[in-house]
């Protein structure tokens, strides 16, 4: 199978970005302190058109050469806003009328796989600090919360790995509603 | 929803994992030059208990304290094994009745959400170089490419993402056949 050129993958310029429909969903960020993983969630987010990504807290915001590193431009094509309190942006947005889930492993969460997602409903995920996890403050305002099943020795997964699987099971599931 | 102390988890011991059934994929690392992708392959592969990953080319080998900062010890859980070329472990693993596919945008690749899986197969998938992706050399011995459709304005995800998200979706494949 001959591998594509980079010219024959047929990506949009960031000005058809700008324009194209994008998937109902939204990623906040709260406390992320990597800038690594900054910048591979707004790589992730280009790749699948998510909405918007929050920034929250201590997370760092764009431009910085270390988010562009593994942003790649991204940060430049993905729409975001900065907002110091995280449960500003999720009472904000569930006003909007979206659906907002913390990433989490909590009491009665509802493994990712087995999300039941409705057509025309707007969704929102939390991504938690690298350590921490998403703040239970945090939780205490979303809908619910969203676990990535993990059947090993460790706790969880790195943080822009946990927001790749989170995405693409969503972009997955809307899109054949 | 209460969030559950690392405690409540009830993830297994090393000893544990290393006796649990695994999941039929290996992932081989094909010329992988960042540390910390290597490291959060080997944290993504103790979560969904993966068989052996494959480190192959330039790829770094544990023991080292770079991998260890994003593997968080997972390192020492995931069975992994150093093998120079490639093709090697390719054809090795078909001898052994592993399906191999790349992961690469190439002619005729089969879309993730596409990709059929049989009960009873092993598997194995193979993550290219940071910017070359996979060699094409090793796609030519592969049975085939895997590709994650992509809509946005960059070429590609960063790899320890795309590495998540293929095992994810293998994994949430073969649990249900």
């Amino acid at each position: 199978m001959r591998k594509l050129r980079i010219t024959e993958l047929n990506r949009i310029t960031p000005e058809e970005f700008k324009a194209a429909r994008k998937l109902p969903l939204v990623v906040i960020l709260d406390d992320i302190r990597s800038l690594h993983n900054i910048g591979s969630v707004f790589r992730t987010s280009d790749a699948f058109c998510i909405e918007r990504i929050y920034l929250c807290g201590i997370t760092a915001v764009p431009p910085h050469p270390e988010i562009h590193k593994t942003a790649l431009g991204a940060e430049f094509t993905v729409d975001w806003k900065y907002v110091k309190n995280t449960v500003d942006v999720i009472e904000e947005l569930k006003q909007e009328g979206y659906m907002v889930y913390s990433v989490e492993q909590a009491e009665g969460s509802v493994m990712l796989h087995e999300l039941v997602l409705e057509r025309d409903k707007k969704y929102a995920v939390v991504m938690g600090n690298e350590v921490k996890g998403v703040k239970q403050g945090v939780i205490d305002h979303s809908h619910g919360c969203v676990e990535i099943p993990q059947y090993g020795t460790k706790h969880s997964l790195n943080v822009s790995v946990a927001a790749g699987i989170v995405i693409w099971e969503i972009f997955n599931k809307l899109r054949f509603l």
